[in-house]
């Protein structure tokens, strides 16, 4: 089983400053944004944090597998993250540095950890940030286009060569202001990251069988449904056109520290674990990515910042996941 | 398997009438409402259908066991409904016939199946409510005490004879106004069935976690958590004390008629699974019976009233099982 074997094959290593140059093809591309984040939680706060969405997967994901971003950061961004990224073997070539201040976001969760309070957002360099893929990186098998500009997701999908999967996830902003270009890049990737309110949203439909239905009509072949701590679904056709339904719990916890991230750690988890399997993403293994991805994402919730990302091993995730296994199965 | 055994024998004996006087013990004594319900959801309408939790759970655990009712009606009761609950082997003996009208609920459904508006509730005949049970139904193995006064349900459990299981289902309302009552019957008990915003509720606890120990020091050994749409999760503690979590999704439906009825089923399939297997509960057949609960609640939200259990079958329910069994393993 290829998962066991890079366990263990990462365990004989020890760490992962051993990998450098140790000859991973490039894997995963991600485009989104690298931010600094002030954040404040019932457990806590932290000013000017590593943040963002292209920084949580990028991180989380390099666990599994050679990680490339595409993003922008201003000259603002501090060089020790810069230097933590490539101690994780994260290829930076496509993360444009440019005159100005890193995107900026501060927000706020109240006591039932729910959807944050936004209480600033300063785009900064990436108000206009257009990206670009470096063409080393161009063969990347597979990509994951974080939420960002619609436009920009189809820019970064017209720049790859023929990636095995591409996964999308978007937010209620773009499907309210810029739905066509949405519908365009829908219409160009394999697997769509989208909470259940969202795929009522875009659809306008609220029953969720005919509305992923109108998902898969227009070319994506996954559905992965967020639920936060209800945990996750992944739905997909079958041959007969019927909507099969996959259901992963989020793991439990007694302490929640800091929720941000965890959707991008989710798809992390997610594509990491396709990645490293390699091949044709295939139902079993899309089963098995879904609750890598519900694992990554409950460590990540659990200290701010990718702060639990940077001490995260394989080892802990498996033994998550066998957990999680006997929390789910029955005879 | 006892479960498949039991199948078989059903479908070989063919109806329900067959086992009248078949010899079966008596095994399940359920206490609670049974009512006339005038229900609006966004399927539709009914005016005073048969409703009430008694009736709901024992038309239920009918499919799996012998089940007898401790509840009481009116004058007014319509004769075909206790030809319905006699055809499906109910022992009525201890549901007393008092001069008056029948307990009567009307309620709303939103849009969403979300809980009920109540728009009219007349106790009637219920208000002065004292459950005896009769001698000969003193000796049943699992009880149910639906959501009452909790006075009454320590009534009830007083007059049992040493049953193996008792489970408690209760609501915000008790928890509010006769807490005492209800610490004092939750002592008595082995599986409360909660929300999880009953139990945060009945602790003063907002943490899942530290709630779920308080309840257990109580004395209950196993906590059901009902999160209709997300599903349901058994809590238990190990032999260290810690929490062991067992999550059930809630079987997928295109289209809920009427929620109504749905955690009264699923005590009743839970019950019912146990009592068809027999023996002490352990914790493989309360893993089993929580996938039960999950499947007789979503048949029965599929249509108003009980009206979807009085077609049921256990061949049906298997089948849900099994595919409940696909939509949550992985390897």
């Amino acid at each position: 089983m290829v998962w066991l074997y890079l366990v263990e094959r990462r365990s004989l290593t020890g760490n992962f400053s051993s990998w450098d140059g140790g000859g991973w093809v490039l894997s995963i591309l991600v485009v989104g944004s690298v931010a600094l984040d002030s954040v404040e939680t019932p457990a806590g706060r932290r000013e000017c944090t590593l943040g963002g969405a292209c920084t949580y997967f990028a991180t989380a994901a390099s666990l599994y597998a050679r990680v490339a971003t595409v993003g922008v950061v201003g000259t603002d961004f501090p060089q020790e993250h810069v230097d933590f990224m490539r101690s994780r073997n994260i290829d930076l070539r496509g993360l444009q540095v440019v005159d100005g201040r890193t995107f900026f976001w501060a927000g706020r969760y109240g006591a039932d950890m729910g959807d944050a309070e936004t209480l600033d957002t300063q785009l900064n360099v990436f108000a206009d940030f257009r990206p670009e893929v470096p063409a080393d990186l161009r063969a990347a098998e597979y990509v994951f286009l974080a939420n960002i500009d619609p436009d920009l997701q189809i820019q970064v999908v017209s720049q790859m060569n023929k990636p095995k999967l591409i996964a999308l996830d978007s937010m209620n902003y773009w499907i309210y202001s810029k739905k066509a270009a949405l519908t365009r890049a829908l219409s160009m990737v394999d697997v769509v990251l989208f909470t259940e309110g969202e795929i009522k949203q875009y659809t306008e439909d609220t029953n969720l069988f005919s509305a992923a239905q109108r998902m898969f009509d227009l070319g994506p072949k996954a559905l992965v449904i967020k639920r936060g701590r209800h945990g996750s679904t992944l739905l997909t056709r079958d041959e007969n056109g019927s909507l099969c339904f996959f259901f992963v719990p989020a793991y439990p916890l007694e302490c929640v520290v800091d929720p941000t991230g965890a959707g991008d750690t989710f798809a992390a988890g997610f594509l990491g674990y396709l990645a490293s399997v390699g091949g044709e993403p295939d139902l079993v293994h899309m089963r098995r990515a879904l609750v890598h991805g519900a694992i990554v994402a409950s460590f990540t919730i659990q200290d701010f910042s990718i702060d639990r990302l940077r001490t995260l091993t394989l080892a802990q995730i498996q033994e998550r996941y066998d957990a999680l296994r006997k929390m789910t199965h029955f005879a």
